[in-house]
């Protein structure tokens, strides 16, 4: 796609740390890190987000990111790690290319930048929560 | 699994606000949701964590909460949504049975309770993004 910044990226017209690479799929660092290590996985077929993107290509992404989490943790020094996705302008999401964060989690809290995206705890109401799986049910089929 | 939530939950011993279930997977509300239509959407086979979960559950799960975020943006009135998973007790895991948080985002920032989870716009050191992409590369063979 003209002007898709992870399409230059993917087609080596736009510069990237590269981390992997297979058929469908493209790993690289995200420039703006939220902890060190943070890095996205993405389809080298331009889709738009979440929504848009096919099966084929959703899976592979999801796969990869299980195989780059297993390495992060496994082999580099990471005690856990966050997936994250922003579909949508009002999810966060600033470039309109799917793609998934990869974001290594650290025991030390001089190493964790991340917070909690939600207040911890605080039980739903009963009745917003029995309406809202109402209406999601029957719009799913 | 004994004792895991979860697995009590897709055994029916346990209460949950279902959404969808298909032979593979089970959906259902968030008891302490970030924002209204929080939801969960798990195997009914139990895995610990991202690192724990095969391919064909977490394929699974992940076409499933596709289609989940596309009714709740196409059908339902969210504007966005995001797709968070936390692996591990230092990610943010406090049940220990893989699960994939659907959370549905809203433009008006009286219905939207979510931040964040990092510090936007703060560009990574380069050395620290090489060396680790350098390393990760290595790992991942
Ligand atoms: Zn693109
Ligand atoms: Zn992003
Ligand atoms: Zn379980
Ligand atoms: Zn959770």
């Amino acid at each position: 796609m003209t002007n898709c910044i992870f399409c230059a990226i993917v087609a080596g017209t736009a510069p990237s740390v590269r981390v992997s690479e297979t058929e469908v799929t493209y790993a690289f660092m995200d420039i703006a890190p939220g902890n060190d290590g943070h890095l996205l996985v993405i389809p080298k077929r331009h889709s738009t987000d979440l929504l848009d993107i096919d099966h084929q290509d959703l899976t592979a992404v999801t796969l990869e990111a299980q195989r780059i989490a297993r390495a992060v943790v496994g082999d580099l020094d990471a005690d856990g790690v966050n997936l994250l996705n922003c579909c949508g302008a009002d999810a966060w999401q600033t470039v309109f290319h799917f793609h998934l964060h990869v974001i290594p989690r650290y025991a030390d809290p001089d190493r964790d930048r991340l917070r909690l995206p939600w207040q911890p705890g605080v039980p739903g109401n009963r009745q917003v929560m029995t309406d809202f799986a109402d209406r999601l049910s029957v719009a799913l089929g």
